[in-house]
């Protein structure tokens, strides 16, 4: 990595678990310590992977999409958001807060059933330049994430699953942290907003050394 | 391949080489001899798919897909083409015939640059349970087709390209063909449209033994 390569920080967990707050937190966070931060999500990011965003998740004609096209698809978004926005900010050297990346795709369409091989060799391909350096991992259980869920106005297709599918997106998100324990942090959702900011970015500090 | 099992034939072949005629032809021909024929395309094919194909080839605010989005949208359409359509109607017995399949994203994307590796790996997940029993490639010099899609009206986003893209293109389907003889047969794209339907008819009877 060269000194100038800003860096990527992907915040991954099941629904309602607090991605969005968090992200927002540590932005200005950052931010206030004058560090450039691009906040960005997805799918979606850039306007071609919002519009496949916006297939997946809406379907047309209530259709349904298999796990392995949901995969396909999500990885064109991710293709389009690294290429036109993560590597561009990289290269100014720019903090990248990323709500979602890929280990989302190897989570949800995973337990979806797609094989782990070939979730892992498109992901090889479509992140290859970009690898996020650190990936907070927000965990809760299933029946404190569901009350937030409960109390949330939103929904989308992947969030009315049984209570199930929600432990198996658990333990596959805690397989990840556990395989990879030098890139992933496990957080724990249930902290305050406030504490968990602030767990998130000594975090950082630790692992990025932001001096 | 059990008994019952019906035909995948797929037709693939540069623009303008005559695909859709033939296609139409041979469907007729199959249809008069008491086949149940089904006759579809790519990319597109069911709702889902052609909802892709839109973002393909007619991406929004003009916004450009680099080849490995094209290539892993292209795979995305496929799978629910393969699922929802093709493997249907060939557990039920039935001819179908494909206008352009998985031979083109190994040649157009691979043309663009996307690993052959990871083009194959997606192609052999996607295609797994409906690999084409016989493929016709239609084969013309550039100049020709050139000809052709001048005295047609239509046009999109892959058929505006330099020469050397159209050389790239021919070679890489003729080197499909080349190395798998088993599945694939040349056709002179530049036969009569009745000669070509005739040829390929020959062909289907001898290589899938229509009694």
């Amino acid at each position: 990595m060269s000194v100038t390569r800003g860096f990527l920080v992907t915040v991954e967990g099941g629904e309602g678990c607090g991605k969005s707050t968090l992200l927002q937190g540590l932005a200005k966070k950052l931010s206030d310590e004058g560090r450039t931060v691009l906040l960005t999500r997805e799918p979606g990011g850039t306007p071609l992977a919002e519009s496949v965003r916006k297939l997946v998740l809406d379907p047309p004609e209530g259709d349904v999409w298999s796990p392995l096209a949901e995969a396909l698809l999500m990885n064109a978004a991710r293709s389009d958001h690294v290429q036109k926005k993560i590597l561009p900010a990289l290269q100014r050297g720019e903090w990248v807060l990323c709500d979602r990346y890929s280990d989302s795709t190897l989570v949800y369409q995973g337990v979806g059933g797609v094989s782990p091989n070939v979730l892992k060799a498109m992901q090889a391909e479509v992140t290859r330049e970009a690898r996020p350096d650190l990936t907070l991992i927000l965990d809760a259980s299933p029946e404190d994430l569901l009350q937030r869920r409960i109390n949330r106005a939103t929904s989308d297709v992947f969030e009315n699953r049984p209570r199930e599918f929600h432990d198996a997106v658990r333990n596959a998100f805690l397989k990840i942290a556990k395989t990879n324990p030098e890139r992933c942090v496990v957080l724990d959702a249930m902290l305050s907003p406030k504490a968990l900011v602030e767990a998130a970015f000594v975090t950082i500090e630790e692992r990025l050394a932001v001096s």
